[in-house]
């Protein structure tokens, strides 16, 4: 299987450099000296995904871009890809469960994409449907080379802001982020120790490398997490990306990851969403490895229940 | 009267440089196209102050290093100051009222501060105390050279990160970020209008900018506005500075300030106190002129009660 290199990374960040300015790392004064976030959450749609949706858009063939992109995600994924759309200006399609929330279908279609709402069961079977009728490339989420060749566009960025670093902590849901972090990390420097982490409940990932082969959990299970956007599991193309770059996956619990996001919250100034905050719970737990910590948060969009759930008075 | 020039703001945009990357200017892609927002919320202590502090701490000179500096606030600038001196590795003494909230006199406290707690009414004389024991420099909150020339970097800052900006809204309590964010701004890109914005319950700039003169409004008024950090007047260092370089000082209402604190914190992904929300306050309620706008935030520091309070569903 061929895996991304350090060159597909760093002409992600050539092409998405005009649309998303480097996202700050942020020092955690009253958190915990020598902890810093890679803050993902504040790019504009909220999340890291907006870089491969870019660096996808962008790698479109030339026949196919003026028929545009479709998707299926409710969450954020779809939001990225209808901004890259935008910015490229080609039409995009993103197909969401009929249950989907009607704030995030809303900040969908505000960001001009064209909303199909389905049973869920029928998504992918949609997407694929509109992508045959209008001639429209389907983007997946992160099992694609362009994807995880974006998303390593945060390692090259937190290595130039923290050259100082020893670890770097990053979410593993499909494990796309993770792929193209550690892709660019370890070859840049390989003295830079880089760990995914999952929640206990979705600990498909930490499985895999253990047992050195792909393994699923089922949905009714890794549903238990409330990361939600860490419900996914690994691709062939993911697994073999963590398998090559990855120095190990830890897993954090439950109650771990809803302490640190409030603590990340308010430390940070900045919302964080429990998927975004696994990374950073795993230097707060003392589950990581110790040393100078980059904790890459990769979302924000909290709903507004939960953020007043988890705030600490 | 001596007015600080761009030199100083690029003096001190060196000696901050090492201590405080450049904050981000964040696109509100789902509130409003052609609105930024210069994120001073997320610098180490969540507020502008920490340049001004920064910039003092850097020009102290040599032989008043090392007993260390002395200010009296119980809100950002006593963190500012903290954090500076702790950077700066000297000692720093931090006067709050007996009033002062325990959460704030912790988070002091941890930057390494000695915090010594007084009747409210002897705030100034303790500070001054100190300052003649311990041979201590005293760092005002914003009625000083060098901390308006730190301020003024967030202006160089922003016109680097949005060169196609055509107008910048500025909080004005005690008008030391107003003055240094004009004075940069109009020195570079004297094309760009500056305009400082203010509490409708705080409106003493705008009646002094009206009249020509300094006035003071009593804290009994000012001190009916949710926005706490802008209660304060001006001084006649800043009131010289805000004469000869802004376009202008606008008024917001309370309900507009509390409407913009909730739609900031939301759309930005970051946390917003309400004296930090006012200038994009002016441009969501139509009252600044429009065109291109970059808001300055200028803190983030909003208790959690009232952070429920105002986010909207």
């Amino acid at each position: 299987m061929d895996l991304i290199t350090l060159a597909d990374v760093r002409a992600a960040a050539h092409l998405i450099a005009p649309h998303l300015p480097p996202t700050p790392v942020l020092a955690l004064p009253t958190l915990r000296e020598g902890l810093w976030v890679k803050a993902e959450n504040l790019t504009p749609v909220g999340a890291f995904k907006l870089r491969g949706a870019l660096n996808a858009v962008a790698h479109l063939p030339v026949d196919a871009r003026a028929a545009g992109v479709v998707t299926h995600s409710s969450g954020n994924h779809g939001a990225a890809l209808a901004y890259a759309a935008k910015a490229a200006d080609i039409p995009c399609v993103v197909v969401v469960p009929d249950s989907a929330i009607a704030s995030k279908v809303a900040a969908v279609r505000r960001l001009g994409a064209e909303v199909l709402q389905v049973p869920v069961a029928e998504r992918a079977e949609q997407a694929r449907r509109v992508a045959a009728e209008r001639g429209m490339t389907v983007v997946p989420p992160f099992d694609h080379a362009d994807v995880i060749a974006g998303q390593g566009t945060v390692g090259v960025e937190l290595l130039e802001q923290r050259p100082d670093v020893a670890v770097v902590l990053v979410p593993v849901g499909g494990g796309g982020l993770a792929s193209g972090v550690a892709t660019a990390v370890k070859a840049l420097r390989p003295d830079v120790r880089v760990y995914g982490v999952e929640p206990e409940l979705a600990g498909d990932a930490a499985q895999s490398l253990a047992e050195g082969r792909l393994v699923s959990w089922p949905l009714a299970d890794t549903g238990r997490t409330i990361a939600d956007g860490l419900r996914t599991g690994l691709s062939e193309l993911t697994f073999a990306h963590l398998r090559a770059h990855l120095d190990g996956v830890l897993t954090v619990s439950e109650e771990e990851i809803r302490r640190a996001t409030g603590a990340l919250i308010r430390a940070s100034r900045t919302l964080v969403e429990p998927s975004g905050a696994v990374a950073a719970a795993a230097a707060l737990s003392g589950v990581a490895p110790e040393g100078r910590t980059v904790a890459v948060v990769s979302g924000g969009n909290i709903e507004p229940r939960l953020l007043r759930e988890l705030l600490p008075e």
